[in-house]
């Protein structure tokens, strides 16, 4: 444990010296790495199944569930996938050496504000090993240096695809240094890598709401955190009911296990009668199971939905569960989703001008939406190019998070000699 | 202290319930209760000053310096430059509504981001009672509620002012609990406020080095915190003699008291022979006492100055003291700044384009400068209007913070019927 603790101190200093080097260099030499990355994910692609298939056996033994054993297991087509992001990351405008709020002062000093790395960014994650090279190749083009830390049931796959990296960025000529994988998975070297501030600037932690929680309590640096997504959906009185239909079944169904997926039907009394079987009958097709309030339970009898109890409100289901409440006005709407939402994604469908600015206006989530799906909280489909999550904190990055939101900016002023009157 | 702990919950629910009101109000209803607030500092002048006499006679009983009886005391002439300030955070710009990176997405949905407020500001702060109405209007004007925690020393003062501004507000129509302020000054509820997280967005801690560490290491929220400044000047081979005088001495001079001011000279050696004696010359002058390097120490023998100790690197003097050293090159000095410096303001004065561009990439702080003085490090100085503080961090702002600073977005997508293919 001492020398583990001495190994993780030792990465530390490293990447903290590399990330001096890797904040400056040009953005083609960073691309090359990129693309050096994705071109050694497929010739190297048997040593990385033989160590992914070492932790498979070993996860399969010990009796993970199907669902985690999926979630762990590479194959040829999945690793031509990582290396297609790799490649997309390539591809998108360098974030660092952006020019901001640049202008003349009134005593003629130039000043801007210039978009520069963060410095290191410490990742905690569990089981995907896609996340190694995912996150790697991110705050490579955002020119930060990276310390991975990786789950113990991936640790052969996390350690092949960590040695690949450092291989394929050092013949780029970028510092080797500049990845870190800490091979150790004493559970320990978590929370002491959360007090290393003097080597790691900003902690992102990749998995479930356990780690999540804990990486957010315990640091001592800044977190950059995805949340949980409780997403309302709300069908205003003046809704086109067949869009409220087709979006709500989208929100739900499209692709249920994920944060931005409807958990919450509000849907205005004046239409509840009309609207509710319509979408019961598509939701029914697709297999989605219902949580009634009292008022949606009659009106939906003969679909024979169940009660939804007071746990079920401010849930995210991730599965095809929704809940169902009927409301008598927009004010009942917004309360609701104030009282229950997490901030992350709620839509309203309607057609009146006057309701679509006020939820616009008074809903205090990340993405606000008017006549759309909540499935579109995602960095890709908002034009970010790439996602390193979806903050629902309201510090430095709100929703969808891309390059941009793993940089910082410095203030650059050039005098000819200006002294402060 | 049961009570107290209840009041300060009842008070942390209240604030919360106003900001969902405050963040909607129109700009002139936010400008109209500043200036009403301004107009009853001036009204109420001898209900505020006869509160602060209450606190001098304590604290002078109690035996605090002058420095500190200073920053306490409140005068006609002191309460006519706070109005003042008031008006000009109602004359400034409003952040909120502010939208960016709008466009339209390839699916016709529009997608911009919407300045918001981040919703509750908690403020702790110690002796000087102006930081009741300077935070208070900063955050009024950019939507904030605000719960108010002042020291001991002033508690007369502040419960004053902070009953002048929710009087003033409730006049001009905005929710009086949009402002709150903490009676009592029990140390414990420190430690509670940091953990309220359900009532607090972010927390700003302004005082001295020991508050701010406490609250940085405690808080459960955001801290927006300003830092300590050791600010370096280095004198490069190529510099303008004459100019690089001006501006150490400006930058250790002019006020020698504040964060920004200089506390480092490094100057080139093939320059020290004919620089060192010139700033020494000025700097004696003004009784600027020289910590020097063995180089800088034989250099100036004829000015008898003190040889450096180890704790002079790295160390914010906040005085009349300077350190001094003589560096063999830009990479010396660069060293020296990556090694010692807080992060906060550095310059390089010379005329050599190369090395400029150099410093201005390779200098890891804030605010980095070429031929100008670092005490030019502030809002108002900067043209951002007003300044919450001067943040040594990476994370959400770095250096000076305004209005905006105070701020956060949401995403707001206006569709007509997408869902996600």
């Amino acid at each position: 444990m001492q020398s583990d603790i001495e190994e993780l101190e030792n990465k530390g200093k490293a990447v903290k010296a590399a990330s001096r080097k890797l904040a400056h260099l040009p953005t083609e030499v960073k691309n090359k790495a990129l693309l050096k990355i994705a071109e050694s994910l497929i010739s190297r692609e048997q040593e990385i199944l033989d160590a992914n298939r070492l932790d498979y056996d070993e996860a399969k033994a010990a009796g993970m569930d199907e669902a985690m054993l999926d979630r762990l297991m590479l194959d040829s087509s999945r690793l031509q996938g990582i290396a297609q992001d790799v490649r997309t990351v390539a591809s998108l405008p360098d974030p660092i050496g952006e020019a901001f709020d640049a202008r003349t002062l009134p005593n003629r000093m130039r000043i801007e504000r210039r978009r520069v790395p963060m410095g290191v960014i410490g990742v905690i994650y569990e089981s995907r090993p896609n996340v190694t090279v995912d996150i790697s190749s991110l705050c490579l083009k955002s020119g930060n240096a990276v310390i991975l830390r990786g789950g113990k049931e991936s640790i052969h796959s996390n350690s092949a695809l960590a040695r690949v990296i450092k291989d394929a960025i050092h013949e780029a000529g970028v510092p080797q240094d500049a990845v870190q994988f800490i091979e150790s998975t004493e559970r320990e070297l978590v929370s002491h890598m959360l007090r290393m501030k003097d080597s790691i600037d900003v902690i992102i932690p990749r998995g479930g709401e356990g780690l999540v929680g804990f990486v957010t309590e315990n640091a001592v640096m800044p977190v950059l955190a995805s949340g949980v997504g409780i997403c309302h959906t709300y069908v205003d009185s003046a809704a086109d009911l067949d869009e409220a239909v087709a979006i709500a079944y989208n929100a739900k169904v499209q692709r249920p296990t994920v944060c931005n997926a409807l958990d919450c039907l509000l849907v205005h009394n004046v239409v509840a009668e009309r609207y509710l079987p319509m979408i019961a009958k598509e939701w029914a097709k697709a297999g989605v199971e219902m949580h009634c309030d009292e008022r949606a339970l009659r009106i939906l009898s003969s679909f024979n939905p169940a009660p939804a109890s007071d746990s079920d409100w401010g849930k995210e289901f991730l599965a095809l569960i929704a809940a169902v409440k009927v409301v008598d006005s927009l004010d009942e709407a917004l309360e609701h989703i104030e009282r229950y939402s997490s901030k992350h994604s709620e839509a309203i469908i309607t057609e009146d001008y006057t309701a679509a600015m006020r939820f616009l206006e008074e809903v205090d989530s990340s993405c606000v939406y008017v006549n759309a799906s909540t499935r579109f909280t995602d960095g890709g489909q908002f034009g970010l190019g790439a996602e390193v999550g979806i903050s629902t904190n309201k510090f430095h990055a709100r929703g969808p998070m891309g390059l941009k939101e793993l940089t910082t900016y410095k203030w650059v002023i050039m005098g000819s000699g200006q002294v402060r009157p």
